[in-house]
């Protein structure tokens, strides 16, 4: 739990919206700028003509929503990303299960940048850095 | 068509990978080094709690897709991401109709720098930049 | 000439930096969201043992430059630079005088993305993009 | 010292490039895959009108190198840069002797990928990563 937020609040925006419920994403972990989301494997996640790694699209989904929910759970509310830069190192295999880790480097009024860390197996298969819009904060009820 | 692979391989390589077939990628128009990849809009797209917008990853796999056959629409043969790069620059809304133009800016021996436009209702949303590793051309049989 | 900022505030932005003046720097064009940079060659450019190229934390500068003066041109004072992205697709030779086209892709109220060009002898060496902060305009005197 | 290059050999490529001269680079640190470089400061570095911090440019140039000699610190040669991406958190601030960082994440036969981090006074004032060209060793002599 963070104090800007609730454990509640934030696994219910990760798990609500359409895409996030198709990739099937859960939340393993928060802490105070910090998350860390996990992806079982699904076989339409699978990028080539015979089906042997999962596509960098789907990794890149899921690095989006790692910083994205790192960002959240310092703010304490939903931010849009302005962009994402993502280094494929290794290939996703299938059947791989994944997680990513999103930690905020530093977020001011308006915007926010997260480190992006994506692993299966124990093994790193993605980097990654994103910058998310922070000065959008919703108005107080 | 293009010199070193033919329009027909290009469309397998795009509509044959599980993960293209479930966005529903198709190939709009392809040249030299250039392609126009068309996504029509799914409910599963969507990427918040109230469904007002196509999730960043979405889009990021289209782009990612558009760089990469610019590239194979070059060098004739399927080619894996390096790294990727995508700005986002206005929301795509539900209903919409992507388009994304890949553009191989220069293309080596060992890698390949493609420039991405993703539009819908022809407005810019996102621009890119990736980076495919060329050095990978499978053994003639 | 752009309406929120003229062409001669412009350029004493660009030509009082030291850094600027030490690189050498000029305005050779500046319209709304645009502008190219020149910059004459130096011997201190160059980036290895050999001698044999400009190195590309010049091309960096240079390209950084472009891409917050484009925004300058739109927005009509100093922005600061959130992050830069660069490409290199050629080396730049000793002698070569370069141009760098900065160009306003979107510019909003806390963030703008220019898309940047460096080229030298006609030829593409450098792609780039950098988003600036553009919520920091000064208090009105 | 590492097993594929002497330091000396590293210390050489720094310290011998006009550029590098100019900047007035030092060699702090070298173990396998890993770099940190120490840059005083110069009045030169300054940015803006009031001289207030040091450019991103400058920044950036230190980064590349970090990035570039971490990888030329695993693999055992000059090794030339394709793309480049920095993030600034902070601002360096006059007089104000930087570090940056280099690490390997991954280096392969053709690219090789550093992670590279900025510091002043103790603070990260830049993130960054690089991408190099591996596959250019020079021929054995």
């Amino acid at each position: 739990m963070t104090e800007k937020i609730a454990r509640d609040e934030i696994d219910r925006l990760l798990t609500t919206p359409a895409y996030h419920r198709w990739l099937g994403l859960w939340l393993e972990d928060v802490g105070p700028g910090a998350v860390t989301i996990g992806l079982p494997f699904r076989e339409e996640f699978l990028a080539d003509v015979d089906g042997s790694y999962v596509h960098g699209g789907v990794l890149a989904a899921l690095a989006d929503v790692a910083g994205d929910f790192a960002v959240i759970a310092q703010v304490g509310y939903a931010v849009p990303t302005i962009d994402l830069r993502v280094d494929y190192l290794r290939a996703a295999r299938p059947g791989m299960e994944l997680r990513a880790d999103g930690v905020v480097a530093r977020a001011g009024r308006s915007v926010a940048v997260a480190n992006i860390r994506v692993t299966g197996d124990g093994r790193e298969l993605l980097l990654g850095r994103g910058l998310y819009a922070t000065g959008t904060a919703p108005p107080a009820k």
